[in-house]
């Protein structure tokens, strides 16, 4: 958006969404929340009400859906995202932070962990002892294997993080460290890195990020003897990288009636080919977040299972930086921004 | 196959599948079917058997599944399609051919018309008063509108077809005429037509086979204005175009949440924008044939529901004028060999 990849970016354009922080005023019709509760904005902050997907708790696929940033809204204002300390937001799509969620950890639940959430829920790959494949392993591609693994019907004990972090001006703050859990026999998780695609990526990195993400296995890309031995082997795939790339290798990964799903969303078209499509009832399918009832199911699921991004809390003067290394991929998995301790209060 | 169009072609080559005829003896073991009965093979004659898509009827998409044409038996013998006066089948791969159902328009059934009822089924496509749409009209597209439009819970009578036809010795024997039926108002049914896939369909060509194929309306896809007006109305597309051809304009056809079902097997791969997939939940999926158990409940719902494919009935020596004839789209929209009448009986 910030570089109009998408070609409908209109300036002046404030990048953001993903909000969290505390409830300081309501309006004398708010039913849902009360001043200090812990609420999250996600990717929207209206849509039409009326329409059938509306009526379905499906407003990210309502055509008059109004994103939270670089969008008009009723009143035809531009939505400016949210590098700012305060915002007002209709009720319908605000969010409640479960309490022993921390917000820092939430944010980035608000848009990437419910792209992953969803489209498993959807495309019926939350059952037990699917074997998933995640394409990527950034933002989005880190909380998909989390989640899928949190499938299973093993007991999982909540543990509290340490919500505070120790700033340091101009610089990250911190990357919350992340529990790491032995994965059960019994699931399957593959990653499958596309190094094509996300050139930054290299095989060290792979390693050193699967057993922090739960998945249980990786593969690369250009190692074809990998690739080959898993031919066949998965019920789904969420695919999260944002550029061209050859679905051929991933069509052949799935088992038959398997379902790839795309959350990335490149400019260019991809090359289909039909025949594994016929031969063996496979689907390509996409998915752009959710709607609001299933975003605060999916927050509650990951309060209950414990699964959180893992995050790079960052100043707010230090976002150019911060957007120059997410180009580079060289972030772990997700900025957040501490607006409320860097972020000089408006005179409003 | 003829042209190794798909590159798998093993020379000696006999084309020929969608045969029909008359048991003349059975083996000890065969306990489905007794001599006299009126029966059909499809697409295939053999698969292994103990698969996963096997033990669940869909023999269609195991691995070891047998072509009945151009691949190897069991025994490592080369299967040679259906020329010929007689041939010799498992009886789990053999089907019962209704008692009113002509055995010459049940031939197209058995691979075209199971192409077209498989996918509408398992994909959900089959209620009443969905809208659904089908690009290319021929052998397999004529038939999706009838069992689309049958899907419909309105009474249908039986009628039986004359299965006399009058002969002409090297010439196209007669073509079936089809009863026209009114389409049911709450019924929709738009065919697409491609005219740069099939370059031979004429505008003309259009009107004339609307009504006899049951389609409420047709859309043909170098008409913008008419594209225009039906974008986001379909609930699902059967895409039985065996070329290369634009897939974005059929995504925007469909509604949200909207199925394309690809059905044509073309050599090159598609181009596939993501964006619609993602902004509206839609897919794109594939489907070929059906299994055993389908095909049979395909044929007795063509039985009960008189669904029937037009056929154009040949003499056997007229074959390689037929192929040319297909090869330019010049037929409505099946041929049928008369092996009976036309072919000499072998000396076997």
């Amino acid at each position: 958006m910030i570089k109009n990849e998408w070609g409908n970016t209109v300036y002046p354009f404030l990048p953001g969404h993903e909000i969290v922080g505390e409830v300081t005023e309501v309006g004398s019709k708010v039913t849902k929340f009360k001043v200090g509760d812990r609420v999250g904005v996600g990717c929207m902050v209206g849509s039409c009400r009326s329409s059938h997907e509306c009526a379905n708790d499906l407003e990210n696929y309502c055509s008059g859906v109004i994103l939270t940033s670089g969008a008009k809204y009723h009143d035809r204002t531009i939505t400016y995202g949210v590098h700012s300390d305060w915002m007002v937001a209709d009720q319908h799509f605000v969010v409640l932070i479960p309490d022993n969620l921390p917000l820092n950890v939430a944010a980035p639940l608000l848009c990437a962990g419910i792209s992953m959430y969803s489209p498993l829920r959807y495309n019926g790959l939350d059952k037990p002892s699917l074997h998933i494949g995640v394409v990527g392993l950034g933002g989005l591609g880190h909380l998909a294997s989390k989640q899928a693994k949190q499938q299973e019907t093993y007991p999982v004990s909540y543990e509290q993080e340490n919500e505070d972090y120790q700033q340091h001006d101009h610089q990250p703050l911190q990357e919350q460290q992340e529990e790491q859990k032995p994965c059960p026999k019994q699931s399957l998780q593959a990653h499958i890195l596309q190094e094509s695609a996300t050139t930054d990526v290299s095989t060290a990195r792979n390693y050193e990020t699967v057993t922090p993400n739960r998945a249980d296995s990786f593969l690369v890309n250009r190692e074809q003897d990998q690739l080959q031995a898993a031919m066949g082997t998965m019920d789904g795939i969420l695919d999260t990288v944002s550029a061209k790339h050859p679905l051929l290798p991933l069509l052949e990964l799935l088992k038959k009636h398997g379902k790839l799903i795309l959350v990335g969303a490149p400019t260019q078209a991809h090359e289909l080919p039909a025949f594994p499509l016929l031969g063996g009832r496979k689907l390509v399918g996409g998915n752009v977040i959710g709607g609001m009832k299933e975003t605060q199911e999916m927050l509650d699921f990951a309060a209950k299972h414990n699964v959180k991004p893992k995050i790079e809390v960052v100043v707010i003067d230090y976002v150019n930086t911060a957007i120059r290394r997410l180009e580079k991929t060289n972030v772990k998995y997700q900025f957040v921004i501490d607006i409320e301790n860097t972020l000089k209060p408006s005179s409003n």
